[in-house]
């Protein structure tokens, strides 16, 4: 029986990524963001969604490039302080001792300790409410060789994100793999 | 040390939920997607990325609402399936065995058998490429009473979705909470 718990944000599993930017004065800023996804396969694309009153707004509206770095588990932390304190405020990055680097595909720097990373170019912004969406076009994505398999291409259980449940407020992390896509559901098709 | 592995949709976790839409004759269908996430919290907002070619395009674009329905683990194979085939082929309920259920509050139907719903109403459309974005506000979140928390709140544990792998065409499970956001990162607060 379904019980109706209201307009709320509750969709889950929610990613945790971090969003690089430089300030106004070349300043490297990182935020974490749990709004976000992939929102196109060709041109390649991925969305997040970040408030007005961010340091990182400002920031991907004057360069038109952010980056997204995704944490592995072991910095869970360190992701979960890019999301409490404002780039205004705090450098970030000294904070948490993560160290910046420049992307030399986009105006924007990534997190070196972070395993997987995408680059982007601004290509869309829409203004939804609350929170802008920024819909950046991946011109390159960069990976730790560690977490590369054998065909060369990231393999989750090596990178080893989390996710976020939002109407707990807490973070998970990612189970074993449970099966191919395109694959389980053949015994269905007639 | 990191490597270029090109311009690839390849951020992770991404989730799997099925989005529900009637066509022209009133038809359920259902569709998985896993471009998609949260984008807004107030209104609260979802956004699912669909290729023009599907039946749920044309489904959205003519009702303005579809629903989100994530499933569980143990619906694995029926997400899968309804990724595969194409509604003007098939009647993707019956084939996988699921029942759809009419909103009564957007014009779309949800999966009954899967435990987390969002009810959306089209708000913004984008279209970026392969893919169109279609921006839905949440209007409601239902779900199963077995889901919910002692606070009457959606658990991610016992909701139990699945993640997808792009660059491995693989599903994931969940693993087990891993820490309270807003809560980890404090130690690097000054």
């Amino acid at each position: 029986m379904k019980k109706s718990i209201g307009a709320k944000t509750f969709a889950m599993p929610a990613p945790v990524w971090v969003v690089g930017t430089y300030g106004a004065n070349g300043e490297p800023n990182i935020m974490t963001a749990a709004w976000g996804g992939i929102c196109c396969s060709t041109p390649p694309c991925v969305a997040v969604s970040l408030q007005k009153i961010r340091a990182s707004y400002d920031n991907i509206i004057k360069r038109k490039a952010f980056t997204v770095s995704i944490p592995s588990k072991k910095f869970i932390s360190e992701a979960d302080f890019a999301g409490m304190v404002s780039g205004k405020d705090a450098d970030k990055f000294a904070a948490a001792g993560l160290t910046a680097v420049k992307s030399e595909l986009v105006d924007a720097p990534y997190v070196q300790e972070f395993p997987l990373i995408l680059e982007c170019k601004l290509v869309h912004t829409i203004e939804i409410g609350l929170h802008t969406q920024f819909i950046g076009e991946i011109v390159d994505v960069k990976a730790e060789e560690a977490v590369l398999g054998d065909n060369g291409l990231p393999v989750l259980g090596k990178v080893d994100p989390f996710s976020y449940s939002p109407p707990e407020r807490l973070y998970y992390g990612v189970g074993q793999s449970v099966g191919q896509a395109y694959s389980l559901g053949l015994k269905f098709k007639k």
